[in-house]
């Protein structure tokens, strides 16, 4: 499981002291060859913390030999300080590293926003996690990036002598409690930069793209994925592509499962749209109400929340002939009243929500969770 | 006070059985002339109640002589049958007043979206409500329409001889708890429809157009204005204008004060932006954030939330020249640190957050409030 299930990768996770608690908070994610493409996704937040600037630049070259990750700080709004504390960080990297270009070294970050690194802390446990390097560190490099997640996030996927694995934090793309998403995945599989790229934004766009637990998108949110190429293996791109989107599926899902303060995954497809982005602005309006948010928590099939919701949006649909199902009773048909709302059952963590806008084949799901007392109580202490 | 503030109207706020608590629950206000221009808004939601797209229907004539309003029902997603039920409401308000037409009565209504209006109630206490008639009966038709109201809402504004007066009730334009916003205004002034139009228009731009307490849209939003003429005097058109801006903020800011679970009310100014559209979408951003309304809530100075909900408009500006003030303290300067946040006192209801954009010299206010669990409480309960 984790970063280190696929050959050809070595990982750490210690504790450096960033963290007032004493509980890891540096990972190391090391690529040791013989290839080391890379491909990154990151927040589309125009404001961008310094690791995130900083690794936008290193995936430029399409090489990455090294990840380094820490909890405890976000490193954003930081300003040039922080920037310079990013790129001090890589540089160490690469120093202690031996034999590493600190430009093929990405950073990332995550806690609160708007405070600097304690560089005396992190680079000296630099070193301590380039000599905790191990090809089976991927569990403790998982645990060092946890914030608020009550529990460490791995998957893996693949095929026949080849293996996707990752490592994700947080609770939700878009971040909940300032808990930015950070996600490295790894392969043994022999696949150039392009390649990567190509079936990471694919994977991205219908997992953690669709992922949206609070509605607040985050200033660190980074994917990437490195290739090792240590399996001597190119599986067809289809194969390929399909095996990092399961292992972004399962990780997104346990972001939603771990979402801070939520009592319920609910699941909102949209279907028969006129186009994908009409599901998507659609399932995304559905998955903002805070009233339907509340509702759900309640355990009530407030399918009315539902419908003042996809009425906000610019999707293709007549308001009389929308049909809504809550856990597959079809509660709302052709916009008015439809079966009894008693016979929906909600007594399970997960919740279904199916948006039907008559308007055509295309379809989408987002993930949500619902809106609970304890978020606010969790939200509202996190920085004070 | 309250619509019957100005002359020539009379109001009445009588309970016809439609909440069960037997709570008032039916209003309405009566246009004695002699002029009977109007005006009116509404929701901007495409998922119309039916008293909505009957009373947009009725303003586009231009004249209405009466405004019956209920609570108790939102008369929304009720089909044909519910536009029959708004339909015979404005018949019966027509004959049982004599001398009237339906096509001159608006109908709004406030409540659960989905549920038939009980006719066998409304009816008779249509009858019922025009036999309590009076020229002092604002105070009545106002607490006539509350839903989760704590307090009813109205306020008055006005020149040498002529006023303008008016109710609302609600929690926000964007309804909390589908608690629908719905105003009537009132005037005496001898004022015309376009001009009476204008003046409205205006005026709900930039104060319930601005009032985002939870970032969800109601169906059933109406806000009318009513011209009797009976003072006689055609007051100067920027003196009326003002005088119904003066109203409607008034309302608006009760609005905000009397949300749904709501501790703080907080007022979101975005200066120095470069155009006005800028300046609302990102107000509009920040009043939409739940964690910063968490922070708000917790008493939190928490800015790093505000840069994030910035990021993620399309704005004009650079993420290192942002500035933001929390109650006046400049704890964010040009993307970073900026003054002490310890400085900031949270203590009262009111809360300011003021974003710079420093791209040019446009400005806009948002009126929200915080996140809290009562309202996660009271909005998971409201149905069930």
């Amino acid at each position: 499981m984790s970063v280190t299930a696929a050959q050809g990768f070595s990982a750490a996770g210690i504790a450096a002291g960033i963290k007032e608690s004493g509980n890891p908070d540096l990972a190391l994610v090391v690529n040791n060859g013989p290839r080391r493409a890379a491909a990154g996704v990151f927040t589309s937040n125009r404001v961008k913390a310094a690791p995130v600037l900083w690794s936008e630049q290193v995936l430029k070259g399409g090489e990455v030999t090294a990840v380094v990750l820490n909890s405890g700080g976000a490193n954003a709004c930081t300003g040039p300080q922080g920037f310079q504390d990013t790129h001090a960080t890589a540089e160490k990297v690469a120093e202690v590293l031996e034999g590493h270009s600190a430009g093929e070294v990405a950073v990332a970050s995550t806690g609160l926003i708007g405070i600097l690194l304690p560089m005396d802390k992190l680079l000296p446990g630099i070193e301590q996690a380039v000599a905790a390097l191990s090809e089976h560190g991927g569990e403790k490099a998982a645990i060092a990036i946890k914030t608020t997640d009550s529990v460490h996030k791995t998957a893996v996927a693949g095929g026949d002598g080849w293996t996707v694995g990752g490592m994700a934090k947080g609770a939700g793309m878009l971040a909940p409690g300032l808990a930015t998403m950070l996600v490295v995945l790894t392969t043994d599989a022999d696949v150039e930069a392009p390649a990567l790229d190509a079936a990471l934004r694919d994977a991205t766009r219908t997992t953690f793209d669709r992922v949206d637990s609070d509605g607040c998108m985050s200033t660190n949110d980074t994917v990437l994925l490195l290739a090792s190429g240590a399996s001597g293996i190119t599986p067809e791109q289809g194969a390929f592509a399909e095996a990092v989107r399961a292992v972004c599926d399962d990780l997104a899902r346990q972001l939603i499962g771990d979402a801070e303060g939520a009592s319920k995954d609910i699941r909102i497809e949209v279907i028969n749209a006129a186009t994908e982005d009409d599901a998507v602005e659609v399932g995304r309006s559905i998955a903002r109400n805070n009233l339907l948010k509340c509702a759900i928590h309640g355990g009530d099939p407030n399918w009315g929340r539902v419908l003042s919701a996809i009425g906000t949006t610019k999707a293709a649909f007549e308001p009389d002939q929308l049909n809504v199902a809550i856990n597959d009773v079809w509660v709302c048909k052709n916009g008015g009243v439809g079966e009894d709302r008693d016979l929906v059952d909600m007594r399970y963590r997960e919740v279904k929500v199916t948006a039907d806008l008559a308007a055509g084949t295309e379809s989408a799901v987002i993930w949500a969770n619902d809106l609970t007392a304890d978020y606010v109580h969790e939200n509202s202490a996190y920085s004070s």
